[in-house]
């Protein structure tokens, strides 16, 4: 029965229920239940219970679970929480404790800690670290966000080509406890510390003993320098399906590793952040949606929404010089939220699929004249098919006269053209001229399409029924 | 200096501009150096460079250039080509080549393949297979697409529990030539093959080689069944940072292992699907842009693009009842398209910001309350600030009176709210009925919210300005 329990599989698991029970057993003051409840789990799973604690009972609850949890655990899970609850907990828990954490916590997550602490905490992390440690807590503290350096960690394996496979698994098996991955062991030259090779420890248990180090490494190296951008380092560690991958200063030398673990944050990271941009919501970065409070979002989302409604004083300003036309024949005005509509979505189809595309790196810009092309047809046949039933709909439906179906159509026709050309060149010209093209989508081409539509539409009335 | 090369970043280096001297090269039939340019780059440059010759020169250059490469590279390399370029190249080599491509090719890569084969190929291909083997095959042809099952390998490393640890390296060295992994071990139970633990190879590298694998192993072991969704276990992946997961079937018996690298590929996948629904292209499925032809593209755009173009016919029959109170006051049409875009984008914000949090598992159903509470506050002070700035501006720019100024500013301070409002239950509400909550995104809640505009608006102007 015991083995049939260990075997349940992650997707038929009601976590949620379980951590409804656990919160009730601390209502209920069980602390022992919950804590022989509580670390049945693994880091990560503990981490989240305690959120939801954090959630319904408090800040002060989490402390008083937190420390509960046996010291070795404790620490981990400490490196999953969010980091507003990392400070909170520094703030409750004793100095002693504080040491222990410091002292187990993986560099990289140190760092990520750090940066988020009040300058008298920073310094009661501090206390007690070494001069050479606190040079290099420094040095990781200065890289950018979101660059190669402020994902790297310094705790990786190096060898040197001169050893053999024994001493090489040796030195593993002395430094790897404090690695963040044994699985990619880093060759380095003895005098300049600068990246020679890389061998996989599947390299090292596959070879004999006495094999050599520089026999089996790999000298076509891939590694990114410490400036490279978060985004394009996920690239890579995708385009490569790697597990780890080596980063290097300015003069090539080694200075740390990043690891596949921290690119899943990154990509769902980026994802994020370009759906912020393509919906006009801007300032967000990493925080979470129910994390934010209400005044944060309305700035994230206020700019944009100015912005636009500006850009509609052009379209209301081409409604005023069309407004004789408009009264002389009202009808024209029923259709104008049609043809703007759907000159928005047709526009944002093209623009989303090409800053996709842009986006897993499948669309170059050199693909300009080709993607041009391609939508130019894409609008011709779709105008012409939903001109066709919209036609049909105007004269049998409504039982408008011809020319008001025609100019509707025609209007249509070229609004579905145009909305996909400028939908799917925008974001390109974006790009050659260094915006980010993710801002070219949604709510910006529905805008300038609907300025456009309108513009089409009674140019095109004015021409066909004369007014 | 040589060494100074190999340190090229593969950030700062330019594969483009090298691919193009590959293929100048290749026009110039200097095929010896061709071929030793190749050799340089790995499996995965090599794949798109051969996809660069395709789009350039053709498939049957394709074919005479595959051919030209080192018989083990051309197999790592087949492995990352296009699914249509494998087949064209099974189709162009000599039945002996496909035999060794075959013989080599991991397991989930052949079986990639194979779905994608004509049947007369497939029997090529399966002649030299035993039996067994193509029980194998079958099996795993037979699971879903998209399921843990279609994207598992049966190549794992299985380990006894009564096994010491140097018994498990030699073990480990034997059988993992052709293991998809290394680093994470399986143990099975002798007599069911059901999974009762796993061992990381870092655990057995810090052990001694007297320890048994039963006091190292990990008996709470996170598992999936082959059904599972290939979505769900990204999830898994990017929650607990592993770097395989095995996969069970019903009766808990191990059966395959999911590695990292294949994990990457879902992630895009699923998040480029997201974008492809939130823009109301349907049905495009992993096909990529430039791929698609343009009939694929117009089929792909037009039902949407149709069916909230017929919803305009419910907005158009609003603007009909209110045509007198319009042809009275023109220039209440002059503010319909700026009410409508706002209404949209405010709209879009919240439903993007909604979907992107409940795809993340930030957002849960049983948040419903509190993201309606966020936004209406959201929208009520969001909508606060632009109707202020807008009133300004109708009054001084535009030089309408108050009453009209009043009128728009006070439809769009209800038209933002509830846009908010409703863009953000609309996925919520979505989920709850086990509709993908992607659909309602842009296109859909801007259709609507337009709906809800203009009645609004010409309500709010029919009682304020008393016509």
């Amino acid at each position: 029965m015991s083995e049939e329990k260990e075997l349940e599989t992650l997707d038929t698991r009601d976590f949620d229920a379980e951590v409804e029970e656990i919160i009730e057993m601390i209502e209920e003051k069980k602390y022992g239940r919950v804590r022989s409840a509580m670390i049945e789990y693994n880091a990560v799973d503990i981490a989240e219970i305690l959120e939801e604690v954090n959630d319904h009972l408090g800040l002060d609850m989490v402390i008083l679970i937190f420390r509960m949890l046996p010291k070795d655990l404790s620490v981990d899970v400490f490196a999953y929480l969010p980091e507003e609850e990392q400070v909170e907990i520094i703030n409750g828990i004793t100095q002693k404790e504080i040491d222990h954490i410091i002292e187990e916590l993986a560099f990289d997550d140190m760092i990520d800690l750090l940066e988020e602490l009040p300058a008298n905490l920073v310094d009661k992390i501090l206390m007690k670290t070494t001069r050479e440690e606190r040079r290099l807590i420094n040095t990781f503290l200065n890289y950018p966000e979101n660059s190669a350096g402020s994902l790297m960690t310094p705790d990786y394996i190096d060898l040197k080509k001169t050893m053999t496979v024994a001493e090489s698994l040796k030195h593993i098996k002395e430094a790897g406890v404090d690695s963040e991955t044994i699985y990619s062991c880093y060759v380095i030259d003895v005098v300049g510390r600068s990246l020679i090779g890389v061998v996989s420890l599947k390299a090292l248990i596959m070879a004999e003993p006495d094999d050599l180090v520089e026999d089996l490494m790999h000298t076509e190296v891939m590694s990114v320098s410490v400036l490279t951008d978060q985004e394009e380092v996920s690239n890579i560690f995708k385009r490569y399906g790697l597990l780890a991958l080596p980063v290097v200063d300015r003069e090539g030398r080694l200075v740390g590793i990043i690891t596949v673990d921290d690119i899943f944050e990154v990509i769902d990271e980026e994802a994020t952040e370009d759906f912020q941009k393509m919906a006009g919501v801007t300032g967000a970065g990493d925080d979470e949606y129910l994390d934010m409070g209400v005044l944060k979002h309305v700035r994230t989302r206020l700019p944009w929404l100015f912005i636009l409604m500006c850009s509609y004083m052009i379209t209301g300003g081409i409604i005023t010089s069309f407004e004789n036309m408009l009264s002389s024949c009202i009808s024209l005005v029923t259709y104008m939220p049609m043809l703007m509509g759907t000159g928005g979505n047709s526009g944002s189809q093209s623009s989303t699929l090409i800053i996709r595309g842009m986006a897993t790196d499948e669309i170059d810009l050199k693909d300009i004249a080709r993607v041009l092309w391609k939508e130019i047809r894409i609008g011709v046949l779709v105008g012409i098919c939903l001109s066709i039933l919209n036609f049909l709909r105007i004269i049998y439906i409504d039982g408008e006269p011809p020319m008001v179906a025609l100019t509707v159509c025609g209007a249509m026709m070229i609004i579905v053209m145009l909305a996909k050309s400028a939908g799917a060149m925008l974001p390109m010209i974006a790009k050659a001229v260094h915006i980010d093209p993710a801002l070219m989508a949604g709510p910006v081409v529905s805008s300038l399409t609907d300025m456009m539509s309108l513009g089409i539409y009674f140019l095109f009335a004015s021409m066909v029924l004369g007014i």
